[in-house]
């Protein structure tokens, strides 16, 4: 249901680094990277995703050649991937082998055509409706989900219960993590974890105490830059950028 | 409503020390404590409290003469005071002046008549109620409260509030203090301040972000012998040891 998260050290080399080495040409506006991922049909274009230039040159986006301190896994983009801290993964350029500096914005099919989302707040739009403004997705957003309890589990009543789990700020780091026992009606901090870097998962814990009956722990994760997640969910044809607020149903008896 | 309560360091003399020093003959049962508190009515018994043998010579019960760093005050019983950690403060003894080892338990009206409670699970029995045998009060029982916020005071939503106060154990020293915002159903744990002993006051805290609208914030402590709180108010004639969850009424706008 909520797709495929990861969270690992990178080791690499800055892109800046790179591109300052070689050289950029006034007039330059993006960075082009192609990878060598193979479609599956013959019709689909090769994948190819671009950057701008300032952000290209950040500091920050790196060509990672190891992941948790070993060569990168061929599944991970051996033997070498893009990595773009804070943005979704799909810029994350596996197999990476060409590096291109663009005149001109990219109008390729992974930039124009896919990967895109409504331009409004949330990325939020209404099934079927149209004229509605599209843009590249970029930034993460903050997510934040109780891993220690399914729904639907049974609970010692009475007695302290440690629920706890994981968040991430998107692109940058998680300011606090909220648990709401009364429908969102008020949110009470939980404790977090080691801070790993803005860009890594963080743990966080709560201790309740429930009283016999059905209950609900609601989990909501505010980034630093004091974005929430959302109480109701975002939709789009793609799907993307989804980071309602979860919710686990327990019964304590 | 909620009367009088204190937090203060005390320094002095083990009572179990002047016992020792003094001799205690076999047979001995009771230690009984006067003080120089003058009633205000001719018919009112003087002020005298007694404590088991044991309880006396426990090394924790001790006579004061300092309060906070300072010469005791007058009105908190210079010269020298009697403290029972843990006990309810009749057994406090302002400006002791008599002890007397006892072979009988002491009958006196402070002891037999006075300060009693009802021998039931959380000294509570009903308004009229006869029959009911009644024992001299002795451990306080954990209290906490709100301490920053009033009952009808509005604050700001979607906004963390902090929420703090204190909480006491009683006769041990506090576990945990929960505070509920869904009535009572679900606890959630705060953070709890610098632990002052077993007797001390504990403060405690919370961050909230409430939605707009009322909501409750109810406190509740628990103390290390496992007594917690309870969520009803209990009734003697004496009103003693009431301890109910205490909930504090907000409006976040």
């Amino acid at each position: 249901a909520n797709g495929a998260m990861g969270n690992a050290l990178w080791a690499g080399v800055r892109l800046k680094d790179i591109l300052d080495g070689a050289g950029v040409k006034p007039g330059a506006v993006q960075v082009r990277f192609t990878g060598l991922d193979q479609a599956l049909g013959p019709e689909a274009p090769r994948f190819v995703k671009s950057l701008d230039l300032d952000h290209a040159r950040d500091g920050e986006v790196m060509i990672a050649y190891a992941m948790n301190g070993a060569q990168l896994p061929l599944l991970n983009g051996f033997p070498l991937r893009l990595v773009v801290p804070g943005w979704f993964s799909t810029y994350w350029i596996k197999m990476l082998d060409d590096i291109e500096i663009l005149d001109q914005p990219d109008t390729n099919f992974w930039m124009k055509t896919a990967y895109k989302i409504p331009d409004t707040p949330g990325a939020d739009m209404k099934p079927g409706q149209t004229g509605v403004p599209m843009v590249p997705i970029s930034k993460m957003v903050p997510r934040s989900f109780l891993t220690n309890h399914r729904s639907g589990e049974t609970v010692a009543a009475g007695a302290p219960l440690l629920v706890r789990g994981i968040a991430f700020g998107g692109d940058c780091g998680v300011e606090r993590v909220d648990i709401s026992t009364d429908g969102g009606k008020t949110w009470i901090s939980t404790e977090l974890g080691k801070d790993e870097g803005k860009y890594g998962f963080r743990q966080w814990q709560a201790s309740l105490t429930p009283e016999p009956g059905k209950f609900s722990v609601m989990v909501r994760c505010t980034n630093e830059n004091g974005l929430a997640q959302p109480g109701t969910a975002n939709w789009n044809p793609g799907g993307y950028m989804r980071n309602v607020i979860e919710s686990t149903d327990l019964v304590a008896a």
